[in-house]
This record gives structure tokens, sequence and C-alpha cells, in this order.
């Protein structure tokens, strides 16, 4: 018995013991097929140990991240891409299946490792196939060393993943845009906040036993707050196609955070974000507290066809299934683009962490973004060249100087951006595919300029 | 202009002359997801250069096939399994993934090469999770060779496979089966000739984009006869489920091979054929040739829940796809086991290819077929302990002597067959997995019998 008490006091002090140094934050993932209700409609969703938003990635920077990734799907190989960190050191740990490793059969467990070398929001997701639209992602936050104080304060931390959704499997999508003719996948059913959302069951004619609002697996997504509180919300898109709008209800927002970098802080009652892109806003719980309110996604730039997404901000104590009283915001209107640019410009380095940017470059690459066809099938492509992967993943190649696994002719480095007009985009038939790459010179500062179509023809 | 003719003649000549010895057939396939209405339902279908079933292999006796591979699935790998040729010296190309070889990735192209030894009536298939139940598979057909006369004689040569079909994809049909709860499967929703079946799709609430019985790609599947002519028909079944029964409106038909051996000749209307299994069967095209003749398969052995199958017998030079004037015949009662125990006892070998089997064994192994429930998750076990492939395939552990790759300890030998009791068979709690072997001795004669219980308790 007193063995016993000793053990548990030792463990204790084990447990609350701080620790200085970096960790090791060891992760045992499976990854697999199940049935799930996300937005109530029932459809195979990949998910990391039962959960699509898989678990949340916590350490502080200097830690080493290792996850153990088991691949439990039954035909489908994967890989895993840890968004926004450099793998400065790990680049066989960044996920990027061609590109750094050959993907991960069934049965086989790949062991990912990397230092989180700067604090920040960042999220994972698949990097194979289609597989992060059925639902394997998560986010990763690296809280700051113990020595540092951000410039900003809060008292809670929360995390949440915005994407939308489509009932249809990502086979099927991926095999009707890789078809002749072009099957386009259309808008998404659904708006998933931490990966629950709403569907309408009684639009479709569907069995109850495949949509069902009142299934518990596709209740609002609560962030349960304390009356007087401040908390810092890291929000962060990975949407298929849409460009997004969030919004809590009554509450403002405090820009603090954007992609990992602090930012001159800014408010905002909309907070615009693109697939990809991880923001943090500070929130304070100073409204109403006996009741819920409501927090919203809406689609912008494109004409919305989906219902918009659904969460609560719960106030402690109320339960946090009860609806808000009100009726949710409506986000802003699709193709009004001041709030949006007004957002970009507002964006600024926060003025303690600026890093000035280099006033020379040894080289300039221009990319222009186009959709055109190839052999009657549709491809998008860059200055003109749609890529392709090789068969053996370009680290490999690199690594062992094999000069056959890829094209060694250079792809372009620009396109004729005096003559070409973005508004009046011509038909572009003379489209071509490579698996070749841009060698950058170590060290060497490279200016990158991105131009988007504004229309798409081919 | 003399030139031209030159090479005309030289070409002719070279298509034309006979060659005696044993010649190479090299296929070149490309495998890939394509949207098919197969029975008129739309849905993702594997196919290969486009087709499923897949391109026939023709080859002689003695002839060596290679087929390339190529793996244009986005995200699944493949595997797949030539039925019913031995792998003489070629144990690598049998195409059973885990067993013989590794999975061939997306991207990626696997070369198949071995020699066809034995003529008769043989299959392809996948051999990866249930990609053969997405349509990847078809026909091997290995003709006699020049010098040798076969005991029955025929006209033509004509194959089809039948097999069951389902609308769900295999990834929910998979994922429902290795689920907590179980979901089966259910009976197929049609049942295809050649790959051509016809669903009711006014059964279901379906768009005609999703269901439409006059899609040509529906049509039943024919096969057209000359009056007067003897058709040798080499009919195969790769269902999922069902065992068929198969027969030809106002035609017997004459087994005369089963399983690639020759068997006495015998007469039947009602052709019982289960998975795996082929048969050649010769028909005489001595009917009425003003009309064509119904083809047909039904589900025997459980309550038929599925439409017939159905194909036309066109008698040249009627239209192909003209209707018979009549019902098409329906198949035997599906409960009746007598006819199905008759054609068993009927196939004997034939009387100038019999191989005598060995009257003595050096080990028997008994094994009795089980449906359990392991950790909650149905299994099928034999002698209690349900098969899991390991991560090495076998073949490779076993050239590389490599120890860890799979369990050491031998699966059991048999079961208690003393006082089991198989109509009355009791819960089965303590069934475990294993990825051990049965390891028989080089030129050894093995006794092999296999009981299944006919109730499944778990």
């Amino acid at each position: 018995m007193m063995l016993k008490l000793l053990a548990l006091c030792l463990f204790t002090f084990l447990i609350y013991v701080p620790i200085a140094e970096a960790r090791i934050r060891h992760y045992k993932w499976e990854v697999k097929y199940e049935y799930k209700s996300p937005d109530c409609y029932k459809k195979l969703v990949i998910t990391i140990n039962g959960k699509s938003p898989g678990p949340t990635i916590l350490a502080q920077e200097g830690d080493t991240v290792i996850v153990e990734v088991t691949n439990k799907l039954l035909l489908e190989n994967l890989a895993i891409h840890w968004h926004g960190i450099r793998q400065i050191g790990t680049p066989w740990s960044d996920g990027t299946e061609g590109v750094t490793q050959c993907p991960v059969v069934p049965g086989d467990t790949f062991k990912y490792e990397f230092k989180v070398d700067r604090a920040g929001t960042y999220l994972y997701h698949a990097h194979y196939g289609m597989q992060r639209e059925s639902g394997l992602y998560g986010s990763i936050r690296v809280s700051v060393p113990d020595n540092f104080t951000e410039p900003f304060a809060y008292d809670y931390d929360r995390s949440i993943i915005l994407t939308d959704w489509y009932h249809k499997s990502t086979y099927e999508q991926a095999t009707g845009l890789s078809s002749i003719p072009f099957v386009w996948v259309g808008e998404p059913q659904s708006l998933l906040i931490q990966g629950k959302g709403k569907f309408n069951c009684s639009s479709a004619s569907l069995t109850a036993d495949t949509c069902n609002t009142s299934n518990p697996e596709c209740s609002p997504y609560a962030i349960t707050i304390i009356p007087g509180k401040t908390y810092r919300l890291r929000v962060a898109s990975l949407t298929a196609l849409s460009a997004l709008s969030f919004q809590i209800e009554g509450h403002n927002m405090t820009v603090v955070e954007a992609d990992g970098h602090y930012v001159e802080p800014f408010v905002v009652k909309n907070l615009f974000i693109y697939s990809g892109e991880t923001y943090s806003v500070l929130i304070k719980a100073d409204q109403d507290p006996s009741r819920n309110y409501w927090m919203t996604t809406n689609v912008v730039s494109r004409p919305p066809n989906t219902t918009q997404g659904l969460g609560f901000l719960n106030y402690y104590p109320n339960h946090p299934r009860r609806s808000p009283p009100t009726v949710p915001p409506a986000g802003p209107i699709w193709n009004d683009t001041a709030p949006r640019l007004a957002q970009s410009l507002a964006i600024k380095a926060h003025h303690d962490f600026i890093v000035t940017p280099p006033t020379t470059s040894d080289r300039a690459i221009v990319f222009l973004n186009t959709q055109n066809r190839i052999n009657g099938y549709v491809h998008w492509s860059v200055n003109n060249v749609s890529f392709t992967l090789p068969h053996t993943p370009y680290l490999i190649a690199l690594k062992n100087r094999l000069h056959h696994v890829f094209s060694q002719t250079p792809p372009p480095e620009g396109y004729d951006f005096v003559n070409y007009d973005i508004y009046n985009v011509s038909k572009n038939p003379n489209a071509t595919t490579s698996n070749a790459i841009y060698r950058l010179g170590f060290n060497t500062t490279v200016d990158i300029i991105l131009q988007n179509a504004n229309t798409m023809i081919c």
C-alpha cells in the first residue's frame, strides 16, 4: 500500500514537473474508412483514430513531433502533409506523395518525424489524390517558448477548421474531372465547421438511414466560452472549392495572426478565408451570457448554392446544443469584393515582428495559371505546362542522381505578360504536360509572381 | 506503286504464314476507373483498355503470355491473378497481392509473364481488395497444340463470364463488412452476362442520368451464331455471392470441359456454376433461324432477390438486338438441390484423359469453414483461425528467409470432426487470427478435406 502511494506520488510529480527543454510529442494514428454522417448524410469518411477532423497536434516551439501513421484503408495508399511546417533537415517527412516519399501502402506504418521550429497555427492533411476531401485533416497548434510573450493576451486557445463537403465519393469526383467529357464536381452539398454541418435531408428523396438531421453526429459544433474571458480562436480553411466568410453573431473578431505570423491587430465582422490559410482571432465573451450565439460560414466569390455552415458559440453554463433564439447571421454579399480587398490590405506584419523582404532578387519567375485542354482532357497549367508526377519521388531521384526519372528540360520561367490580356483570354490549345522542376540556387533570392487568368477557356 | 504492292504482298504473307512453335502473346493494359452503365445504372467501373470485362486472352498451349499492366487508378493499388494458370517456374507472376507480390501502385507498370502449359478455359481477375467486383476480370482461352485432336468437334469458340453486380462501391461494401456492427452487402442488384445486365430503373427513384434502360451500354449481350453450326461456349462465373444457373432457351448444352479438364459429355438444360468455375458446353444452332433466343442466368441456393440476367442467342442474320418473341425461360427452383447434385455427380474425367489420383497420402489436412466473431468483428475462419496477410508478401519472406514476417506457429491441421455436428453448430467465440502458413513437403501427397458448416453462428 505504501509502495502504491509512493508510486502514485512519484507519478503525479512526473506529470506536473515543468519541463523547459524541447519535448517529443508522440502520436500513433490509425487511418481508415468509416461510415459517418458529418452533415447528417451518411457516407464513407476517412478517419484518424475514429475521428474526422483528426486529433489536434499540440506542441511547443522547438518540440519534435513524431506521428506513426498506420494505413488501415482497404485499398488506398496515403501520405500526410504538415502544412506550414518547414521540415528543415527532415525533407523525407514532408508527406507530399511523389515529391518526398512513396505512398504508404495499406497495412504499412510510416513514421513522420519533424521539429516544429516556429510557434503558430498550422494544419495537416492528406496529400494523396483527393483524400483530404474525404476527411483526412486536422490542426497543428504550436505554442511559444516558455520565456516568450506574445504581442496580445488571451485566456484560452481553441482551433477550428472550415471545409466544404461533397456527398459523392472523391473517386467519383476525381473520375469525372479526369474524363472526356469533363464532369465538373459542382457546388458542395454542405459547409462544415470542425467536421460538422447540416444538410437538408428533406431536399432529396433520402431514407432516414441515409440522411437524418436528428443524428447526434451532425449536431452543430459548439465552442464553449466562459463569460468575461478572451479566446484566441485559430481558424483554418481546407475547402476543396469554396472561398469562405466566417462570422460570429454579436462578436467582433480581432485578427492577430495570419499563416503563422503575427500581424498588426485589426477588427472584422466577417473573416474571409481561403483554402490552406490560417488565422488567429481574439474574441471577448462580453455578450448576453444567458444564451448561445451563431457561428456561420458562407461561400463567397462564387454564386452560393450551398446552405451556410452553422455552429454555436456556447456561453457556459448554457447547454452546448441549445439553439440561439435568433436567425443565423447572413454572410456578406458573395460578389462584393471590397471587404475582401480591405482585409487583404489590412494584413501587415506586426511592428515587432517585421521580416524585411530582400530588396533585390537573383531571379524572377512568372507563373500564369490557366485551364487548358490536352488530348481532350481538361488540365490546369502553369505557363502552358500541366504538371504530372514522375513514378519515382523527386527527393529520391535527386538524392540518388537518377536522371531518367523526370524530364531534365526546365519548365518555362514566364509567359508573354506584356501582350497577354487576362480579361480577354484566348483559347489555349498548345498546352503540354511535364514533370520537370525549377531548380533554385542554394541561398539565392527568387522573386515568384503569380498571375491567375480571370477567365478560363480551353 | 509496285513497291507498295510488293510490300502489301509480303505483309499478307507474313500474316498468314503458319507458325508451329510456341509464341509470345504480348498485351499492354491500362487499368482505370470509368463511369459505365453495365446494367443501365451508372457507377464507377474498373476497366482494362476501356472495357469490362477486359480483353479475352487468346493463346495456344505452350505459349508465353506477357501482360504489362499499367495502374491508372487514382489512389488504389492493384494485382491481377491468372486463375487456373499453374505458374510453374513463374511464382512472381501469380498476381496474389501479399502472397506473391507487393501491390502495383498507381502510375506503375507491372509485367506479368507466364507460360500457359495446359489447353483449357481459364480466367483472370483482380486479386486486391474487392476490385474484382468492380469489373476487373476477363477470360483466358488456351487452345490445343496444332497436332492435337480434342475429344469433341465444334465449328466456333466463344467465351462468356457470368457475374453478379452491386450498385454500392466495393469501398462501401468492404467498409460495412469490416465494421461493428457488421453491415451485410445484401443481394446483388443485377446479374451480368459478359458485363451486361438490365436493372429495373423505375424500381428506385433514379434520374435518367443515373439509370436509363435505353442506354446502349446495357443492351443485352448477344452471341451471334450461324444456323447449322456447332459452338463451343466457354462459360465461367466470377460472382461475388451468387450460385447461378445458366440456360439457353430451346437449346440443350453438352458439357465437355470443366475447370480446364475434359469430361465425359453429358447434356443439361440448366448449367449450375459457382464462382471461379469454368465449363465448356457445346450447342448446336438447330432451332428456328428466323428469331433470336434467350440466354438467362438465375440465382440458386439463396432465395433469389435479383432479377434474372438476360442475353441473346442471335441467329444470323437477325439483328443482334432483336428481342426473342417469347418470355425468358425461368431458372430452376432455387432450393431444389437434386439437379445440382446430379450435375456434380455427372462430372467425370473423359475416359481418354483420366489422371488417376494417388491411392495414399503422406498427410491429411481437414478444414472446417465457419463464421466467427473476433473482437466484435465478423470473420470467416478455417479451423477457428481467421487469415490475415503479413506486411511483406510470403514469397519474398520465404525466398529471403525472413522469419519475422509471419507467425512461425503452424495453423491447426484439423478440428474435432468426430464430435462436431454441422447441423447444430454451437457459438464459436474463441476464434483467433493468424498469418501462419501450411508448409508442404516437396513432392509429397496431401489429402485436403473441406467441410463447410451449413449454419453460421457467431
